[in-house]
């Protein structure tokens, strides 16, 4: 079957673009490397025509199919399982800018392209795609349509699902759906497009999408914050937003240990209020339509205001481009400086803005008292009620005597983020990590309404099976 | 069958919320009298329990189900066919705001709100909850979640879909899904929100939401504009995105013919540009972070920069708040001038922005081609590419002899909608006017995958049927 499978593959897209299973691809495993796959073949299609030909074969053979764009995702969602059975879908070859209408601030792009050539190309066009998250560099369009990414600039653009207002999507029978369209008003039917967004490949397979493009700001400014407490940052996000409007477009969070592990793994890198006398940080950023000079001025009014109302205790604002890439360069290192540190637990969750200051502090002391000594590295996007909550290991312990407690503190973290009404993914997604996950936090007539929406748009699951979604006999399970 | 029915109703909601389908009572006709319907009962629920009571008691016999908010649809969404078979369910009891959060930026509200109530609450909070359309002082948030609705701050704000973090909503088989979530990043798979917002009552029963509140301007600024040409204005529009960016909030089209009807139908009301020379017009409206005088600087600079630059024919600034409801008084007037003036033909559409040029000029000369002598007044919302694109009668002609031809020259208008890659309801849904023309307009697959969502989540097809979409044995016709 597979042999066949295999065969059929090659007549339709060339040998030289179907990679045999036997070969240890890197795309076989995941960016962490915690999910080694098998497959009967990786698959390079030309076009649309060719991907749904593909599916078309794929469902002829009872082979599962799964997408993956740059491999830069943390869920194992797009590595096939071990059985062998699967076909690996790459869109490489689908990189094309099908069209660019700055009338319509919009532009058409394919799959496979790399978000930040995208963003590129938009700034070529005087324009500006928002889309940005550290693994812009080599992550595709495709893939953050498929998780519906967030980033940094989710505060004022939106997640993946508001910047997209088209799609062509290949269906499970391995027919296109013709859905580019280009439009911010179209109330005809159901909304399939926000259905295949973030379905992680398991509804159908998004070839091309039409985004949105916005004005290039004329000016961004940046200003690092320090605050007395997590509750002050909080109103003095509320009082930012006020002020700053539609201008405030980053506010990242940092804790004091995160800013001291910076500097110990990064003496050389920036060192802002070098005695770190607050026990919480952000990093601010404005983009505005005017001028520097207006940029300038907002900066001094709304902060100003924020000093006398005592909703700040210091400021940094960046006088040059210079200085804030540098200050930038200190929210980017967060993952590497961590990386340099040891494992440690990572937790991507949100809560409603207004119960952050509960959950952290419920969540910290819960932490103490069972697993004592272990460390916060909390930081991420405040704006949008979603923290990275890293928990390290004590230091009088090691790294993998921590590690061992995965299931437990993890638990017990993603137990106070439901329970303060949060979300255990708020951008990473679902894939085969938080799998049973899913099922434990999702309500029983939610994950039917699920399952009945993937029983409708893949009934053979085919489309990356074991994903997100338990289904069939699995979804017994508890 | 139907005696017991309603005897059940009785005897779960108390009498007095069950009012008989003898009685002709004015929900049974929507608002533009096209449509009259004959139910076994109208019931008004107490809560979302009862909702969901009343869905398994249809469901046990087999009643259909419709929900209507404040009737001011225009599709015929919420009008039951006259089969005498449904049972008509309002929702005007559950008109509770549930809370207010503030920190979060979200108000967690029953379907049966009506709008302007909910606008005034989030004012008292000091915030702006941005919807704003016509009905809204009749209109609820109920209505507005089902059909998605738009109006004229979805340039800055987008429509309700995008106004939306959580839902609860009662499903097909009288169970509540629980996801009422305060969270802007949560990707825990399929977006089941945005599926029932704008299916207009076929997929589940929409009976709170958890929406999105703004900060309040610190200002507003209205400016009433004149071009020589649309595609100056189209051009003008691109620039006032650049310089203004998100403190854009409103760009409403209309043509001098539609001013010289405003005059006539109101000649008390404001007479802007008294010798209009002009052919197209737009009221422009600013809304500021910082002050009445920031405004009026931004204005300044645009405005000036879009006169060197040939982009502006003339402008009007409003000098007071007075003088800015003046401007804003012709776009809400227009609906109503129209009306006094005999029936016409409405056309709900909208083409990329990029397009909109094109698609005006084709269509009025096709249209003058084959109904020599109809008159376009078009107007609507340009930044969203959203045209009310109507067609009164021949000055030589009767409004008998011209609404004779509908189905011809409506078929005509959508023809170029869909030829120019636009839609042929932009904001006002499909219901039960637009059915035949949702099935001849969109593809096959699209059709296809629909019909299996609505098949996923209402499988005996008892909510609203015969709306949205064709299914069963209907769904057979072309």
């Amino acid at each position: 079957m597979s042999a066949a499978l295999l065969e059929a593959l090659q007549q339709l897209l060339g040998a030289s673009h179907v990679q045999s299973g036997e070969h240890a691809a890197p795309q076989l495993t995941d960016k962490q490397g915690s999910y080694v796959g098998r497959v009967v073949a990786i698959v390079h299609p030309a076009d649309t025509e060719q991907v749904a030909a593909v599916v078309r074969l794929c469902v002829a053979h009872e082979a599962p199919i799964v997408v993956q764009g740059g491999n830069t995702g943390l869920m194992g969602a797009a590595t096939p399982d071990s059985s062998g059975t699967a076909v690996l879908l790459l869109l490489d070859r689908l990189n094309c800018v099908r069209a660019v209408d700055t009338d319509n601030d919009t532009f058409t792009v394919e799959a496979g392209c790399i978000l930040q050539n995208l963003q590129d190309v938009a700034r070529n066009a005087d324009r500006l795609f928002p889309l940005s998250l550290g693994a812009e560099g080599s992550c595709t369009i495709g893939g953050n349509l498929g998780t519906n990414a967030g980033g940094t600039a989710v505060l004022r653009y939106g997640n993946t699902r508001e910047l997209t207002l088209g799609l062509e999507v290949v269906t499970a029978e391995g027919e296109i759906w013709h859905g580019l369209r280009g439009l911010r008003k179209d109330n005809t039917g159901y909304d399939l497009r926000d259905l295949y967004i973030g379905s992680e490949g398991t509804l159908g397979i998004i070839t091309a999408a039409t985004l949105k493009l916005f004005p290039l700001p004329k000016a961004q400014a940046t200003a690092f914050l320090a605050f007395e407490s997590l509750d002050q940052a909080v109103s003095f996000l509320s009082h930012a937003r006020a002020g700053f409007g539609a201008s405030l477009t980053a506010f990242e969070l940092l804790t004091a240990d995160c800013l001291a592990l910076l500097r110990e793994q990064f003496p050389d890198g920036p060192q802002p209020f070098s005695k770190a006398a607050q026990p919480w940080f952000a990093l601010l950023e404005l983009s505005d339509n005017h001028s520097e000079s207006h940029a300038r001025q907002s900066f001094e009014e709304v902060l100003g205001a924020a000093f006398e109302r005592d909703l700040l205790a210091d400021a940094l604002i960046a006088e040059s481009l210079a200085q804030s890439e540098a200050l930038w360069l200190l929210r980017e290192n967060m993952s590497d400086a961590q990386k340099r540190a040891g494992r440690n637990m990572k937790h991507d969750i949100s809560v409603p803005i207004s119960r952050v200051v509960e959950f952290v502090a419920h969540t910290d002391a819960l932490l103490q008292k069972h697993f004592p000594g272990v460390r916060n590295f909390t930081f991420g996007h405040l704006g949008d009620g979603n923290l990275h909550y890293n928990v390290a290991h004590p230091l009088d312990s090691t790294v993998e005597a921590h590690m061992a407690n995965y299931a437990a503190l993890s638990a017990l973290v993603h137990d106070c983020a439901h329970a303060f009404g949060g979300s255990i993914s708020a951008e990473h997604g679902i894939g085969q990590r938080k799998l049973q996950m899913l099922t434990h936090y999702k309500s029983p007539v939610e994950l039917d309404l699920m399952r009945r929406i993937k029983q409708a748009l893949d009934p053979k699951n085919l489309l990356n099976p074991g994903k997100v979604l338990m289904v069939g006999e699995q979804g017994e399970a508890p």
